[in-house]
Parts: structure tokens; sequence; C-alpha cells
């Protein structure tokens, strides 16, 4: 079976991406590749990377031509915007998987305190799976709307998960401290994000108030079933790809893990995951073990009661486009890593 | 003597670069920052890299104020716009100090061309001294209109005046392949100057085509004393600071010259010159040894009238506002090097 | 048909790539990995990046377990030490695909005087293919001694090819102005490749004086039909990987091409090659065209008799690794882009 | 008065750094460079950097003829090297300021265990003073010897001196994550240092088991009058220069102290301290704010009991070298920002 597959928003850094996998995936075609640009131009002509790979034309973005063309679609558009798009592609009963916001909270409220907008589309809402696999593998192989995880919450909650799910962290003391590239921030003309203004520095950003914590505690308290606040400061590294999280917990007084038995716990957690890697007892995982990859790697420490988990994904791929092949292929029942290995 | 000066488009990279050293120039006193800002800002809120060292507010630009309180003003504006505010200041009897390309030329029909504009103040052009102290240092010294020369021209032209004014090169085989850092573009919020574009690429732009062609192409035909045209190739280096020219020339077929010789050449041209220093025999400059200074370093190599001349200058400092300086400098008979080493 | 493959110096960057692109190979079978390492290890546990993909070991090289293992083995040592292992394994009817610059020159004495160190195996190098398929593709394919190009002639050699194999250029002109990523000087801990050294920096190296010198003289003659000397300056980029090459050509005093005339032409030479792009009149290749890449860009442009040609390739991939893959593809009969695209 | 100085170590980071400040510096005279090479060689032939601004030789360490020439003499010598020189330099009573760990810790035995090496001059530890100006000034007055602060614990107390000496702070929750960039290491040729695999890349390091903390820990455990452990967490940033600190502490249950409490707290504590700045409300430091100079920048946020401190420097001024100085200015009663401003 071979799935027509639509990119909307084709010519942002994830877009990217994903037309490069998608070249690549055995079960899929690229059927249409959309952005906001008037004139239909050869996708190969704007981006030059492609020429001789894609014949595609950059097209307006047109709803029905798009329904017409496609069976599954990934909306790869600013957050805010997607939702226009999305009940249309419902209605179509097309398979959409959304790489923004503007379906992974369940609440309304809280995504208009985060996103700064009113949702226009609360009744898809409770249709869309958060997709992550590692903890949704079974309903996103039925979804419609799949949910693509954010970058930061991607490594955040696959860091944190298998502790907060067998209740052994103090939840009032996560703290994380996130370190993100520069094609995070996606491709936008800014003065804060010229080279001369990146390269050479280094600094924190929209500190504890980043529109990425409410999904981190939404999905964190969920899985202890009670609030998880957390402590989140992001920082931007001058490179291109790839996130790196020093997460910082305490373990409840009555849990006495040691390095190796919470080692222990990742291991049997994620022993059937093909894109989590849990590092050996005194190994942590380095950006550039898994830029490039799907790969989410996983590192721990403890000490007295004190646990330091450093997790790191490349943004653009498990914390983006990666995740979203990933998710299609369980929605397809493709292999899960096809295209992605 | 205290020089109060001002420096108008201190906001952008060469207008920075401009406070850092006048903060430490003993003769000079900043008495005032303009930008296009409407409202006026504390410089060192806008750049807390100065708080503790500049009080000044930056100020929105009101001729007659700059007039009234500096003596010697810094023009740090894009091309094209600094001649719309010469005539005023020349009329006040004010030294003006012109980082823009806006007084380079000679002739009007050549900026027009180059510049795509057409030019305001064609009378003040033949006031104008082209700022490169090491061609035109006594003229500095009475100038009221110093055109400061641009990055790419100061490393070509320091290059290639000793062998170009001895008429020691075939004038016709003059190829220079320029590499810059991103600063020599300004500070524009520009899609093909983001991080996420520039970083792990480099890439030749505007070839053969490139505005600066004309200004090196006027400086070697006077050294000459005919026409010497240049085959100009710019490329974009992923780092800030720098800009470092390979140039190749042939030698006339009556000039036997070997390395050696050439050097004694260049050591002699530029013997009483504080910022030119000629690398030794075999060796060339890399751009760490003039990034952040002030200092032109050249290195050659001869074989069979073949002649490759390597240059390297900061192209914020020896390239715009460190030479700026040392006009000022001049102009105000300081010594050459005063604030600048 | 499955080729078992092995990999000899697989602990270096070129090594690594090959790995990678090999576990994609659908007709590759990774077969053995061998270094310099005295104990084995784990390829992954080395390299964690590799983890959850190869579980081979890395083992000290050892000819005859290598001969017995594979059926085409790649040599990815440094020049000088792969001619030691090259005869073992051809008496063996091994397939060998050396990357190392042993067998890339037809003259000893030439290669002595690049390489500073005598040929030990005369015997063989008169059965090494150059490995560069678009000019030797017949060859390779029945070759047992396939001996890869090195970066910075590949580069060279596709840019130059269609001007110089057809007398349009005046082979007295060939400038190559070089600019190469750090991954091209291999994985050696000296001072002057520490990121300390060679972040924000930029500097030409081994000025006219490299030894991929011979090795683009050698074939630019080949395709000439008589000898075509080259000024040549390869230059160090603060990135790890691309390769451009600008090089600068006058036109034989006959020949009258324009830009559209020599794309014609280029567009033609390079017809049926899958991994040569010509660029559009007025457009150059930039690095991140072909990062990650087997492609070599090629863009033009021509004035009065003055040709500048800019190619850029992935100095790991087309320039070395990808190369060799592309090379084993024709060998086996594979499609060529196998694996590679 | 004119201080005779000289470098010990001239050729690494700092002491280069020492040079181009000591250089720029009234009062100070560059007496003699040393290190360990063999042969004497000209200091700016070895960094071209200096040519035309050092005309001293580079020479190996001959403590007789350091001390005949020199009356301060700065160590810019690996640890466990330096106090093979101290001793005869406090003997023929020369001010010393040791940038080495050597004279830090005031425990031989936390010395031991912290660099792996046996403490061999003992008998100097008392004598030497923690050159942190903010909290020793009046003792570098008058010391012979001066242990100048690793660069992770001048950032780290700087930081969170004011909230520790007025025991705001709840001394069990000291969390550090660092960030370094790569002069931070040092200058030696090892893998894990070249370009090819630092750029790009980020990862922890040494986790929870870098050197530096019990230094951090030493000092805090003073202010606060009980042992204070830290959670010190380094890493690695892909660029040159600066120290980046986000530090995460939990005040006391009696302490309710707000963000602008605290501010108002660190602006008293540093009234009076020309390298220390505190920012605004809502602004945190960035590497770029510091980069090139000798100040601290520090930013707070408090929310809830929970207080993130963000500091920065450059590592190789406020870090190392500007620090010596600025110890040398306390110590020969020169102000304080002489030559570092």
């Amino acid at each position: 079976m071979i799935v027509n597959v639509g990119v909307v928003g084709a010519t942002g850094y994830a877009g990217q991406e994903l037309v490069d996998i998608l070249l690549r995936h055995p079960q899929a075609r690229l059927a249409g590749l959309y952005s906001t640009a008037d004139e239909p131009r050869q996708f190969s002509s704007v981006f030059p990377r492609f020429a001789g790979r894609v014949e595609l034309m950059l097209r307006k973005l047109d709803l029905k031509e798009l329904a017409d063309n496609c069976d599954c679609v990934f909306l790869a558009l600013p957050h805010t915007t997607a939702m226009d798009a999305v009940p249309y592609l419902i209605r179509k009963k097309k398979t959409v998987i959304d790489l923004s916001a503007d379906y992974r909270l369940a609440s309304a409220d809280v995504y208009k305190s985060a996103y700064h907008a009113a949702h226009k589309d609360k009744g898809n809402i409770k249709k869309a799976v958060y997709g992550l696999p590692e903890l949704y593998r079974q309903k996103i192989g039925t979804a419609q709307l799949i949910a693509n995880p954010g970058c930061y919450p991607t490594a955040a909650i696959l860091a944190l998960a298998p502790l907060v799910a067998t209740d052994a962290v103090d939840t009032s003391s996560v703290i994380i401290d996130a370190k993100s590239g520069t094609t995070g921030a996606g491709k936008k003309a800014v003065l804060e994000s010229l080279f001369s203004e990146v390269d050479e520095d280094f600094k924190a950003y929209k500190v504890n108030a980043h529109q990425h914590m409410p999904e981190i505690v939404q999905e964190l308290s969920k899985l202890a079933g009670r609030k998880v606040p957390v402590c989140f400061v992001p920082h931007l590294l001058p490179l291109k790809r790839g996130i790196l999280e020093t997460i910082y917990v305490r373990l409840n007084k009555k849990v006495a893990f040691d390095t190796e038995r919470i080692l222990d716990l990742y291991r049997k957690f994620y022993k059937h995951e093909p894109f989590v890697r849990i590092r050996r007892n005194g190994e942590f995982p380095s950006l550039k073990d898994v830029s490039g990859t799907n790969f989410c790697d996983i590192g721990v420490q403890a000490d007295r009661g004190s646990v330091i988990i450093i997790s790191a994904i490349d943004n653009l791929l498990k914390g983006a486009s990666g995740q979203a092949v990933q998710n299609m292929n369980i929605r397809y029942l493709f292999p899960e890593t096809m295209g992605l290995v």
C-alpha cells in the first residue's frame, strides 16, 4: 500500500525535513507541497538541495486540492494557523498529522494562555491523540488527528516518564534546564536570530515562561495522576540541530533508588521502543549521538535522593518531522522505523 | 585637546564598534549617539554589554542638535542615506567621517550604477578624501569630509598597492577571491542571514557584481595611472568578523620578481605604516592574527611570474570603525595608533 | 546478490561515514570493522551514535580474517599505510576500494614527492583504476583495485573536465581557490585542529604545495592530452563538512563561449550523470546544497574570455565515502545511486 | 610606579590573554615571557597576532632569571605544576598571582582528591589569599601569594554570595547547571577537543565530578558558616569564550523574597563593585554581554520560594586573566579597573 502524502508548510525547517524523509520512505508518495507562496514554483528551485530528487511544484495551500490529492496530510504550519485547515481535512476523512501546537493541549483555556490566541476548533481537540508513540502508540494507531508533540516536551517527557509513572519522584522538585539549537525557532527573519547575533553567544530565554511548559505539565500530570509543576529554563545554543535537557529531580523520600536501579527501570520501561536508547551507568548522551537520527538518548545519575537525567534528541527529527513520520508508520501499520533509520 | 564626537547609526555593528573604541580613546569624548529610534533610550539598556560604561541616551537623529554638540561626526549609516546628512554638517564646519559608500566614488555615474540610486550631493564628492591612510595620509590631515573605505577595498588595495604602484603587474590579470564574515552584511533581518542558514554553510555571492568592485577599480587605476579591471568574487564565511582575500596576479613580462624581492618591495612600501604587517616568506595571515585589531596582514608568494597575495583584516576595525578612528587621529594630529592598540 | 563488505579504518571520519551508508545499503552486508585498536570493542560503544544499529565488534586489522569474511574491502586508512594491505587482498582476489592516495598517481616518483614516502607496491599501481565514475565508469565496472579520488581533486576535475576535455581553456591559466571543512584533515589530535583554534578563523594552508595538486594535474593532463599545471590554494573553513572550489580559467583565444554556451556544454557532458548537477545561469552552489549528499553541484559564469566555475561537494560523501560506495555499486552492477539518495 | 611583570605559561589561552591585557596596562611592563619551549623564540613569531606589539622572547622558565627581572609573576601553568615554582618565588619576595588551582583549596586533602596529586607545598597554602576581589579585596591588598579563582567558581560564587551570605537559601538545594566555551579546557591536543568533534555538538561532562566543585563548596561554606554542598553539572558549548551558569536554589522556608527584593539585595551587596552588574527584573545576561570584558553579569527570578540565578562571565577574563590583573591592581594600589575597560 502506498500512501499519498501532502506537506503543508513545506518551506520551513520541519517541512523540508519531512520532504527529505518522505522521499526515502518506501510506502509514501509525495503528492503535494504547499506554502504561502502566491505563485507556484518548482520546489527544487527554491531549495536546490532537492534538485534531481523532487519534481513537485510548491503551491499555495488549496484545501480542496490538498484533500483531493492526499490521504495523509502533514501540517508544518505555525501554531494558531493549523487549526484553520484541520476542520475541513477532518470532514474529508483525511489523516492529519499536525506538527503545530494547536491540538496538543486538552484545555482550550490553557492553549489560550500559552499561545495568546483563542482556539478556533475546540470540537476537534478531543479527537486529537498526543503523538508520542512511547506513551500513546495504541491510540495513534487508530487516530484521525495526531497532535505531534513539541520538541522540548518530547525530550522532557521521555526523560521523566519512567520515574513519574512509577510515582518515584517528588513531583514538586522537577527542574528542566533545556538547551536547543536554532532551527527550533523556525525560519523567521528577526534580528535576534541573525548569525551575527547568535554565533559565539549563549543565553536563556522565556525563563519559566515558554509555551511548551503547559504541554510538559499536562503529560507529566497524566502520568503521575496529579499535577506536576515544572521549572523550565530554555537556552539557545549556537548550533543548528538538537535539544539536550539536563533534568534535576528529587526522589520521593521512601524511594531509595541508586543509579543502576533507575537505569534498570528505564531499560524496562523502554524495552520495546525502537527510538529510545538508555545509556550505560556513567555515560550521558551528547547532541552528536542523536543529530540526524530519530533517537532519544537518555543518561541517568542518582546520588542520595537527587537524580540527574540528561536526554538528547534532534529537534527536527524526534522533536518534529521524524516523530511525525513515526506516527504515520504506526497509523498505517508500516514498520515503525520505516524511512527513519 | 578633547574632541567631542557624535556617532550616527550607533546601533549597527560598525556603530557599536565605534562606541567601544571611542570610550577607550583618551582624546575623544562621546557627545551624542543617534539612530532611527523614535523614542530616546538608554544606549546601555539597548546593549547591556555597555552597561556601566556608557551613560548616554540613544536619540533620533537631529542634525542641529548633533552639530551643536559635536565637532567630529562619524556617520555609520547605510549607503544612500549618509548623503542626506552630510551637506548640513559640512556647512556647519563639522569634520565628517563617513563610513558609508556615499563619498568614496569620484564619479556620480559610477555611484549610481553601483548603488542603484542617484547621488544627491554631488557638490561635496569633490571635497571628500578617500580615507585610506596608507595612501592619502596627508590629504586626510586637512580634510573636512573623509570617505572611509569599504572593507573589501581596504584589504584589496593594501594587498595590491605596492605592485600596482610600481607598474609590476599585468593589470588585466587581477583576480580577487574574497571571503568575509557575516557582520560585513550589517544588521538586517533577512532570512538568508539567519544563523540556521549561514552556520555550516559557505557560498559565493554577487559574483563579479559586488558594489565594492568600482571602488577597488578606482583606487587601483589611480595607482597604476590607467584602468585596472578586477575579477572579484566575494564569499560568505560562517564566522562573525574578518575578511581574507586571496589575490592572484601575473607580473608584467619584463618583471622577474621572486617572493623575496616582492616581500622586500612590500616592506619598503609600508615601512612607516603602523597598521600594515608584512609576513615572512612562506607565511600567510589567518583571520585570527588580525581579528580584534586594526592591522592589515599581508603574505606573498611568487612563482614564475604568477603571484599569490593574501591579505587579512578585521572588517569592523581596519575595514570600518578602526580605520575611521585612525582617520580621526590623523585629522586631529593625535598619535595615529591612539585608542587602537 | 548480497556483498559482504569490510571497512578498514572504521573509526576515522570517512570510515564512520562508510558504516553509515553501508548500513542503509540494501545489497551490502557489513561483515567486518577494523581499526588499530588492540582490544576488540563494540563499535557502537565507541560511537554511541550507532547504538541499536550496529552489533559488530571493532577489531584490530587481521588481513586473513578480513579476506575470509569479506568480498569487497574499503580501505579508509591514512596514505602510505593502505599499500601495506593491498597486495595481500589483491592476491586473495578481493575487490579493493582504497580511499587513501596510495594508488591514485600513475607515477611512483610523483607519489614519492607528494607523500614523502617511497611506494611499496608499484606492481599494483598499474592495476588500479582512478575511481571517478564520471570519467572512468567503464573501467571501474571491471576493476579489482579502485583508487578512490581525493576530495579536492573530485571537485576540481568535475568542475574543469568539460572545458579541458574539449580543448577550450588556456591550460596555463588554471587557478583553483579551494575551501574545505575540517573533517577533510581527518581525525588527528593536533593543536591547530582544536575547536579553540579553528572556530572564528579562516586561513590558507599549503599554498601551492598541497599533496592533491599532482592528482589534479594528472587527471586534467589526461583530459587535455598535454600537461595542465594548476595554481592551487586550499583554505580551511570553520565548519565540518564540505568543499567549495572557486576556479578561474581563461578560454583559448579562439574560443568565444559565453555563459549559456558553457552551461550547455556542461549539461551535455554530464547529461547521464546521477550525481552531477549543473546550476542555472546566474546561480552558484553553496555548501548546504550538497552537504549530506553525494552530489557535485557546478555553476559557471563567463565574461570576455574569463570563466569562473564554482563546484561544491560534501568532502566525506562525493569526496570520499559516498563516491566509494558509488564505485562499489558500479563494480557490482547495482543501480549506481543505491544507498546514496 | 611601574611594575615589572613576568608571565609563566605565556603560550596557553590565559597566558596570551594576560600578555594582551598587560600590553595595554599603563603601569605594568612586560619583563619576561616563559613557557616550556626549549629554544628561545620571538613571542610574536609564535603568535603573529602580537607582531609589532611585543618584542620579547619566549624563554624556557628559569626561576632565577624570572625573579631577577620581575616583581610580579603571573603563573598560567597547569595545576600541579605551579606549586613547583611558587616556593622559590615566595622566598625571593615576589608577588605571585597563580592562575592554577594549586593554592585555592585550604585543605591539601581536598586538593589531592580533586586533582589526583599530593600537594608539594603545603606550607604556602596558608599564605595564599583566594583572589576573588568582591569577597577578599582587603586581604588581596596585602597578599604575597594570590590564588586566582577558577572560572566556574567565579561565576558560581558571585551568583550565590548575596543569598548565601545572608542565610536566605536552603543550603541543601543548590544546583548549578554550568555551560562553558572551549578555551576553558586549555590548549591541549586531544581528539575530543577537535573542531570536527565539538562543532555542532553539546554535552555534559564530569557530571557532579568536576575538580572545581570543592572550590565552590569551600567558598559557599565559608559564606554560609556551614557546609554547602552543590550539585554541579558542567557542559561544553561550541564557542570559544564564556561561561554561563543557570543556578537553581530554594529559599529558606522563613524567607519570602520576591524577585525585586532579591535584586535589591544583590544591588546592595555589589554596590561598589566595578565588575559586577545586576540585571533588571525580567532580564538575564547572555554571553555576548560579557564576552571580551571583565564583567560578571547576574540576573535573578524568584517564584514561590524557588530562585533562578543566571550569571555570565568571559572565562578568560573575569574567569582567569582579567581577574588576575584586577588582583594585581588591588595589590599595587592601582585603580582597580586599570587596563580592564
